[in-house]
């Protein structure tokens, strides 16, 4: 009996935050199956490349992408004979997180083509199971922000208190008091306040912060 | 150049509590590689068979312990070139709850013996690894009791509230103020009174209550 292999994959939500929008990098697939198909970013696991599957995600992101994120985190694994038309397979999906500075212009390798969309509701439809995907990174990512996790990766080197709060705002699609906001951060170890650096505007000038080095999510 | 597969398996940690402790099972490896050391039951991914890797849990489990758990859910993906001694090898691991009246007694294919052991401080060491497995998993088990998830699947068909209370409090590790745990049950949809049905003891009488069946943990 012929000995079957699954084709293991990993499969990337990338994040950013753009017009006080969430959005989510897709690739336009170059080589199918699927091709010319939008689809998250990802690609086949290469067990002489890859001491483990962050490896392979990291690998992929930055190959279709030309992507570094800071952050990347695993999320689930998706699997079965329908979902590749390859046969059965196996995707291991991550949420990576990027500041809206660091977005790439340019698309990789087996990449026609890059966009962002809306990752609440993405206006083109994409390839195999990848709406399931997106949702369920977006729903760990939103689940996060409620469990008060800051999403630090995903702004720029200084930010102020009320940038902070949009971004939280615009992954939980929802508007948070801002009292209780201000609470909650005070005794946050990652956020670091920069001594005498303010953001001058209209209003009165705003104190600006930065993330701890160490900052994991 | 040769073609790399990694290898594809499927772990479970199953819970149960017994004798006011939590419990998981171990089985004790028949075949190499680690023969004759304690493992989490687990398999390799039989793409013929399996049509996900949930399918792959459910069938190892069955086939090593002849358990068919009513509740199994995704943890999280393992993986790497040096976890497993036939190479590159990627472990899907689950975790399950059964309650302590389906305990199975006997080992099945590939097993020598199986073993209840504390999930906190298991008494033997584990092959592979999956002591850093077992932890991830006992990890989300408290983090799900902590965020007001009632372990039901844990339970008898029919119990106190005394008795989800002692498990919540076995899982958590920690004693949980019986106030406020009873308010926060005032409007769980998962837990269904049993009109008229007493638990008559020493004590005065206390009321019965069954898991809905369509509740998922």
């Amino acid at each position: 009996m012929k000995k079957l292999f699954p084709l293991v994959t990993a499969d990337v939500a990338l994040f950013t935050i753009e017009d006080h929008s969430l959005r989510v990098l897709l690739v336009k697939r170059a080589n199918e199956p699927e091709q010319g198909t939008w689809a998250l970013p990802g690609g086949v696991l290469d067990p002489g490349k890859d001491c483990s599957l962050d490896d392979t995600a990291r690998r992929v992101l930055s190959g279709k992408t030309h992507v570094d994120v800071p952050f990347l985190e695993q999320v689930a694994t998706f699997s079965g004979a329908k979902r590749d038309p390859r046969g059965w397979s196996l995707s291991v999906l991550y949420y990576a997180l990027l500041p809206r500075d660091q977005v790439p212009a340019v698309a990789g390798e087996k990449t026609e083509e890059i966009k962002w969309v809306e990752a609440f509701t993405p206006a083109v439809p994409l390839g195999f199971d990848h709406a399931n995907l997106l949702a369920t990174a977006h729903a760990r990512l939103r689940d996060k922000v409620q469990r008060a996790a800051l999403p630090l990766h995903l702004l720029p080197a200084r930010f102020t208190l009320t940038d902070l709060q949009r971004t939280c705002e615009v992954i939980l699609g929802r508007p948070l008091d801002k009292s209780a906001f201000r609470r909650r951060l005070k005794d946050e170890p990652g956020l670091i306040e920069l001594e005498g650096e303010f953001l001058r505007g209209a209003q009165r000038p705003a104190q600006l912060y930065r993330a701890d080095d160490g900052f994991r999510f």
